[in-house]
């Protein structure tokens, strides 16, 4: 036996964590994959922000430490193993958000010992703040990504939801505190969605 | 426009590089989810060894860096963009393995700017070669959690494709040099698979 009874009960609750957040696969988005074959689910979308933090750090507005970006990301959806994920334009879901979400976090991240839970519970607060330069990255990145989707597949998301232009660009608005580059890539992409007939005017 | 000629190229080019491994959603493993529901694919397990190098880190042999071992498990399988997954007990997709994924890597990481591909390709290669501290760790990260999935999954993948006890040990007997603590703790798990009958003697 390699390890000591304090080891084994740190890892035996750390094991739970990682079994709870396997559920993580299996919440759905709004937003279908490039191709459009399928809906994306918020574990694979959380390792994409985690992939794109690390090849477009150089785009934030402000300096930025990565590794906490890439960790921001690759636990900001877990809340949505209790409370769902709400689509962007979904007001009704919005007003009652917040509530749903802190309590999955208070559950889920407290299957962790707790100097662990703490600093998952930090981290997701701080992306959800939006006042650290970090996050404002982060969460460009997650405004930008299913614009991205949204193009490639015609804007199969947008069509499906009546989203209109307007809607897009209020929602994604605030990407521009975390890097005026993607906002500007993003502007010129929603345009030629409405000119593609993707997104309507 | 906020941005230069420069960056914009630059955006350009590590935003194909975002586009194209959204194919990694579509690469299915051997392995299933936790509840058995269907068969995992590497975006989201590489999500899932992310969250575990962040958690369980503590169980590392050796000093490692999390950072750096994070990065590692995010990229380790894009490479089966191309080149498919290749299961761990297919012996005659093992023998060409190492070919087919150095062309998958000159090709997806080559979608970069020349300094990120060359950083990523290095990252894929360290965590092939099984030589340094991180990558021991991440390769047993690697092996580790489809153990746990096949245990609570009664053993789906395991009897689907007739692996006994002994492949199983013998495939994952490296675990031991990133972190003996997961591997013994493997060990009872694997123990107990069998006398519940998931996994043949």
């Amino acid at each position: 036996m390699a390890y000591t009874l304090k080891i084994m009960n740190q890892l035996t609750q750390q094991l739970e964590f990682v079994r709870e957040i396997d559920k993580l696969k299996g919440v759905l988005r709004r937003s279908f994959l490039l191709d459009g074959s399928r809906a994306e689910n918020s574990a694979e979308h959380s390792w994409h922000l985690a992939l794109m933090a690390l090849t477009l750090a150089e785009h934030a507005n402000e300096a930025i430490d990565v590794g906490h970006v890439v960790k921001m990301v690759l636990i900001h959806d877990i809340v949505e193993i209790d409370a769902g994920d709400t689509f962007l334009y979904d007001q009704t879901g919005n007003a009652s958000k917040a509530e749903r979400e802190q309590q999955a976090a208070a559950r889920i991240f407290g299957l962790l010992p707790a100097a662990q839970r703490d600093e998952l519970i930090a981290l997701w607060q701080e992306f959800e703040g939006r006042e650290t330069a970090d996050s404002h990255f982060a969460n460009a990145l997650d405004r930008f990504i299913p614009l991205l989707h949204n193009y490639d597949n015609q804007g199969k998301a947008w069509r499906e939801n009546n989203v209109t232009r307007d809607r897009v660009i209020q929602m994604a608005g605030h990407m521009d505190k975390g890097s005026s580059t993607l906002w500007d890539y993003a502007l010129n992409l929603i345009d030629d969605a409405v000119e593609k007939g993707y997104l309507a005017p």
